[in-house]
């Protein structure tokens, strides 16, 4: 690339999976691109382009004349072009529809009805398809003929007149069967389908968990409209989950189709200020409550040693729960009437954490606290060291059990107002945890140590 | 299953798949479960105990007789079979080794030798396998006497002599190439392989980055031992998704095959309480650190409202650059020369974050805060809102910086020193800043309002 030796780069891309001409591509700078993509022609590029993110995608294509366009977008799958119409300017949409041919337009435009994120937008119209009345030598004979447009035969559908799914053969039985055999003869049952305007996440689920190659999308009549395919079902499992982590640090918005060095600056800025200033807003709440426990921390300064324990260990302890919660809730564990049973195990967790972290912080209280020899009397003001601890003890668990509980409850009831759970998760909760562990710290402390 | 009812079971459980009578029976008790296994026979369980758990597999292996288990043995696939067996006690991997026919018990025996997280221990050995010699009607015949046994025919491998890969043909060109077509003419180089002994992982983002359906896994010699499926690759996808996100959430030790609500309080507990009391323990000399700094805010009370915030928002920042690092590594985005780059994006970006919450806090020094008639001036000790605003402001910038920075720093570190990037994560962090944050904080107030 360096020397500019366009022969020889041909040959090495020749050798290269499109996916990585792709990441080489979104590394370089414009010039390279424009001799990157003059040098290897529409033919690579048409395997290329699918694989570059959203925001690179019209500026790749305006680098070919009009008809190197059309010539790519007609070497282009079905769904990867219609993903790709979806991602460029209005203008450009139009102007790269009128470039195809009347009936791939026709398609394009009716994927493109459906929402990216839906069944029927990820899905392929180019699957392999057989009528129910035909034998295996006419199966055969009919793929055949489609079978350089179509991604994947393993799986062959059957349908009747209508255009509904009876059921799906596999291409080793018609490799492997007479060639008068009947289709209904060999035909199996397809036991599980998704209809086109559900979530991608439900059809990506569907799949990992019944092991499907290939999932069917259908329409209510249950007549077939495409199939979504494995590698679909890995890259939404992979948005699905860095979606879910993303939304757990309190990163908002769209996750970027960019790897994560060449995401600008300012678009990460603006993904992850606003939970952060929002938290700092809840913050002062937290401030606020300290400044009304003044008086008893200048009474018995002791109490600023384990004030930022008990508070941080409420987040953590918080943050857990919610986790587990948000993703049981992710991979479809937790059904409508487990709420119950969800919360009564997560508040005896906390309780047990609350029991094991209290008890060791009593033994630090008057074991290892009176051989410390920076904390003076002067910070005790005449209370003991059991007392103390017996204090601090009591805080703990009331504040572990209830910051437990509420990492649960939080995610289980964004769900029910039909919030993202995963949006709730851990700094929603510590800031909240911050709050009431301050309180319970407190006010435990002045109930239990009479001051 | 309420009535006992077998002959209706069973005909229920025919139009079920495997893993969902594998979620009913984790549910069941005892005396259902052994109603269930004994109406639903060998044929049907053989096809559900892959499904479970690892740790009902062999209580529920110990329900059949030895004749019985011998077949449900002979029935299930080579890679499950070797999974199962790793997953129970010695006594009855010995004891169930020895009911094999002698050709299955060598490949179980030569599949266990590979870590159940390796390429190897996920492999399966049963795929088309055909000799390059061979034509078209050679193949066909080969793979028909095999095809009862075999996973997969989507795609089918080429080996010579040797064992050694040489290529691949597609199930598609067999059934629609002349029978007296050569192997050779027909077969295409197969671009990426696994070696046996690779991380799992590799071989799940290989297959997902390729839209990989198989993925051929070799020896050091590029011998063909087996093959990878997709279906397992989504399985690896998830497994390691959840992993991340329960390491980021101080969660240790191995996740549990059961389901959120079927784990045990017990081990919930073994896994959470680790971190939580380390970090407790890190969290008390924030908790040191507050109590030298008494005087300081006994002289300025006021201090003591924004001391949450300002900690509070370095544990968010952190913990988001932690987990856009993290996820990023995961995904294969960071290389080894890429350090210095995620370090300049992250210290650019906690910057820019630390000069918006800054401003958005001095603005509210000078606006909000005269206009709140709970802080008197006994709170400020003759300090201007001004100046307040001033040293709030910069030590929220000193601290968003280093927290971003930190949480950036962190993972990549982890991963120098070979420890897992998603264990030093949010929890970590946050507690590691909340220590910073107290000394940024209190040290910029006492030096810019000169206390």
């Amino acid at each position: 690339l360096e020397a500019r030796d366009a022969d020889a780069l041909s040959e090495v891309a020749e050798k290269l999976h499109p996916a990585d001409i792709a990441l080489l591509y979104e590394d370089l700078n414009e010039e390279e691109r424009e001799f990157l993509s003059s040098s290897l022609g529409t033919k690579t590029f048409s395997d290329v382009i699918p694989e570059l993110p959203d925001t690179l995608i019209e500026e790749t294509l305006e680098r070919f004349t009009t008809a190197e366009q059309s010539d790519i977008l007609d070497r282009t799958s079905d769904d990867d072009r219609a993903d790709m119409l979806q991602d460029v300017s209005d203008e450009a949409r139009q102007r790269y529809l009128s470039l195809l041919e009347p009936d791939d337009e026709e398609v394009t435009r009716s994927l493109m009805r459906y929402g990216e994120e839906t069944a029927g937008g990820r899905m392929t119209t180019q699957i392999g398809r057989v009528h129910i009345d035909m034998n295996v030598k006419q199966a055969i004979e009919e793929l055949r003929s489609i079978q350089e447009d179509t991604k994947t035969l393993s799986r062959i559908f059957v349908v009747n007149d209508q255009g509904t799914l009876m059921g799906k053969v596999r291409l080793r039985d018609l490799a492997f069967n007479k060639w008068d055999t009947m289709i209904t003869d060999i035909m199996e049952e397809e036991a599980h389908t998704v209809l086109a305007t559900a979530d991608q996440e439900e059809a990506s689920q569907m799949m990992s968990k019944y092991d499907m190659l290939l999932l069917p999308v259908v329409n209510e009549q249950n007549h077939l409209l495409g199939v979504i395919t494995f590698d679909d079902a890995m890259e939404i499992l992979e948005e699905e989950s860095t979606e879910d982590i993303e939304k757990m640090s309190g990163i908002s918005g769209e996750q970027s189709e960019e790897s994560y060095l060449n995401t600008a600056t300012m678009l990460q800025f603006k993904r992850r200020s606003p939970w952060l200033i929002s938290l700092a807003m809840l913050a002062l709440v937290s401030g606020y409550v300290l400044t009304n426990f003044e008086a008893l921390l200048q009474a018995l300064p002791i109490l600023f040693l384990f004030q930022p324990m008990v508070v941080a260990a409420g987040g953590n302890t918080g943050g857990q729960a919610a986790t587990m919660v948000v993703r049981a809730i992710s991979l479809g564990e937790i059904g409508k009437n487990s709420k119950r049973a969800v919360l009564a195990k997560e508040t005896m967790l906390g309780l047990l954490l609350g029991l094991a972290l209290g008890l060791t912080m009593y033994a630090f209280c008057i074991i290892i606290l009176p051989m410390l020899p920076m904390f003076g009397p002067s910070e005790f003001n005449g209370i003991g060291y059991h007392e103390l601890g017996f204090a601090v003890a009591i805080a703990i668990i009331v504040q572990l059990t209830t910051a437990t509980t509420a990492g649960a409850l939080l995610p289980i009831a964004a769900r029910a107002i039909k919030l993202d759970p995963a949006i709730v998760a851990s700094p929603c909760i510590a800031a909240l945890v911050d709050i009431s562990g301050m309180l319970i710290y407190f006010s435990t402390a002045k109930a239990l140590l009479g001051l």
